[in-house]
This record gives C-alpha cells, sequence and structure tokens, in this order.
C-alpha cells in the first residue's frame, strides 16, 4: 500500500512521541511556540463545545520543584519546560451554560433563543448527572484535551510526558485549586527530551492490529 | 509575536476541524489513508502503556444504518465514510497485565525480570480499584485516543464528529460487544463534509484565553 508524504508526515511524528523520562533542563519552549501549544488546547473538542475545563501552566521553578514530591517524586515536572494541570471545575451549573448559550449566541451574531433546542438539551444533561457523574463526565473531557495536546505537541516536534501518578490534593492545594473552585484531572509535562534519556531509543510497544482493531 | 510555518499549519489544521453535521455520502476515506488513522489509534499513549481498548470499525451499510436509531436518529454515522466506535474491556484482570508486560519483555528482547517493579505498580494499581473505578479510569484512556484520532485525523485532512449521544446498550448490541467482553465508550463518526454543512462556516465558539488559561 502507498502511503502519500501527508500519511508518513503524521505517523512519523506520532512515532517519534514517547513518553519522555528525561527532559533536558536547558531547553525552553519558545514564546511563539508556547503561544501555539496554547491556541491547541483551547481549541481541543469538547461535548456541546462547553469547555469544561481550566488550563494550568507552571512555569514557576520554585512551583515545579514542590510539584515533584506532590507527583511522587518524578522529575519530569521539575526538569521540563511547561507543565501543564489539566483541570475541571468543581461541579457544572445551570449559569455555566446559560453563560455558554448566551456567548455562542454572540459570537454567531444570533439570539440566544435560536439555541432553545440545544439549550433545553444540556439542561438536561446537567440536572440527569449527580455530582460523581457530573466530575467524572467533566474529567473525561479532560481527557480529549490530553489527547489532542500530546498529538499537537508532536507535531510541533515539542516532547510530553503525561502523569496520572500525583497527588491530586497536593496539586490543588500548591496550585491554589481548592480555591478557586477547580480540581487537577491529569497533568502534561512539556519541553524536549535529554540525550540521556534511555527511553528514546526503545521500540515502541504496541499489540498487534489484529489484537485491538475490530472491523465490522 | 512570529508564528513559525510549522506552527501555523498545525494551527491551521486545528481551526479546519469541527463537529461535522453532514458528511458527503460519496467522499470516502481510500485505504491507504484509512492504514494511517488506523496506525495512529494504535500509536495513542496510553497510562502504563496497557492499551486498555478496542477500535471497532464500522463501515458495513447495513449496521451502519441500525446505528442511526441507537444515535437517536443522528445520521452521521449512516453518512460518513467510517465509524469508529472507541470501547473499553469489562474488566481489567491480572492476566492481561502478565500479558502486556511479557509482551513488553519480549520486545524490548529482555526477561519479564527486568520490568517486577513497574508490574507490582501496575498490579497494585489493578487491584485497588474497585469494578466502577477501573470502568471510569478505562473510559478516560478511551478519551485521549479521541483526542488523538480528532487531531490526528484533521492533519490528514479528514473531518470528523466525535458523538457520546447513543445507547450504549444498544451500540454494544448492536455490535456484538457484549459477547466479547466489551463495552462502547465514545464514537467518532469520519469522512468528509458535505459542501452542504453549514455548520462548516460558523465562526468557532472558544472562550477567551484568560478565561481558560492559567499561567503560575
Amino acid at each position: 500500500m502507498m502511503l502519500t508524504d501527508k500519511n508518513l508526515a503524521v505517523l512519523s511524528k506520532l512515532e517519534w512521541r514517547y513518553a519522555t523520562q528525561k527532559f533536558d533542563t536547558n531547553k525552553k519552549i519558545d514564546s511563539a511556540t508556547w503561544d501555539t501549544v496554547e491556541k491547541a488546547l483551547i481549541l481541543t473538542p469538547s461535548s456541546w463545545g462547553l469547555q469544561t475545563w481550566k488550563f494550568v501552566v507552571v512555569t514557576d521553578a520554585k512551583i515545579k520543584e514542590e510539584l515533584v514530591a506532590a507527583s511522587y517524586g518524578q522529575k519530569q515536572v521539575k526538569d521540563c519546560s511547561h507543565v501543564v494541570v489539566i483541570c475541571r471545575p468543581d461541579k457544572l451549573t445551570a449559569e455555566y451554560i446559560n453563560e455558554f448559550v448566551d456567548f455562542t449566541a454572540s459570537v454567531h451574531g444570533l439570539s440566544a433563543k435560536e439555541f432553545a433546542r440545544e439549550h433545553e438539551m444540556m439542561l438536561r444533561m446537567q440536572k440527569g448527572m449527580n455530582e460523581a457523574q457530573t466530575a467524572e463526565w467533566m474529567s473525561m473531557q479532560c481527557y480529549i484535551a490530553l489527547g489532542n495536546l500530546m498529538t499537537a505537541a508532536s507535531m510541533l516536534d515539542i516532547d510530553t510526558c503525561p502523569m496520572e501518578g500525583f497527588s491530586k490534593k497536593d496539586y490543588d492545594r500548591i496550585l491554589g485549586l481548592d480555591k478557586s473552585g477547580c480540581h487537577s484531572v491529569v497533568v502534561c509535562a512539556m519541553g524536549y527530551r535529554s540525550a540521556e534519556d534511555q527511553k528514546a531509543n526503545l521500540p515502541k510497544v504496541r499489540f498487534p492490529k489484529e489484537k485491538v482493531i475490530v472491523r465490522i
């Protein structure tokens, strides 16, 4: 099967990506490229477009150092260039949905009434979920952002290390999230791999296609 | 701020993407490009690399037609080229983890003993989660795949429509997932937008940067 250059370019970036264990502490993501990363995060698709997330970007050296202990000693959060902590709000309120509908109407130059049907469906979904279900649903949205972030970063030749192994309670405290009605969901350390990271050269471990793809 | 061509190329693809409401029923994704999409799915990063997912790809016209009713009438699943149903296994077993460690060792040409520490940590995580927590955690992994899939697709000029609005029970029955120990988590319709899809030309609705990005 002939793959076009476009196909090969995308695959080579995804093959190049790996969970970076050792970042080069001297290499920082430049501000224009970081601006692109933030724009890519903001463009993440979400259910109904509700964007129930906050992206906390940590570059402060002292705070990054504090995050190491809260990450069970993983040094990536200190050595990398930027740490992105993907967070969800405490709760999803009817007010948030109303505000979103008003904002959508203003962007489209329409009256909020034009979105009455979607508005009602969103409010019904919001009312239909209890606190735990709402938290789970908003966390799922955060994982779309994580997937988009890692793939977009690889296209920009930026290395990433996704992390679930951290104390959410400690992160929330260190970053002051508990005071702002937010909770950390998942973390992504970003920067450039160290030449010493031996993990970079290991072959990728992926189950064969027959095990994970089913065609119907 | 000057953005390089690389930055602009990535952003233009992410800007181009939208949740396609109307697919061109005559345009199908060619087999070499589809092969790239499947490879991109397989390359999705996952926690520990455990790949607790199955990707069910539906192109059968009759089954796609059946999925419309199971998607509350949304015709995207019929009109698109390929439907990807991202699924999680029923449960995460110690056997699965043992198999993964053996497989990893074989890919790296090492003994499974070299992974004793990670192996133990994975088993501890597996034992530490009850059924609901395991299901939630595996579903999160599926959402990484969704994020990666939509972003990779946009780089390949493929349109997508992510869907949470479907009956998981009906999907599981129609696709025979209940018999294979799998559950549908989230759906992505893929193909090419119809020239008639008026949603394609609407401005994107994104909250301003100050609302979603916090810098520390």
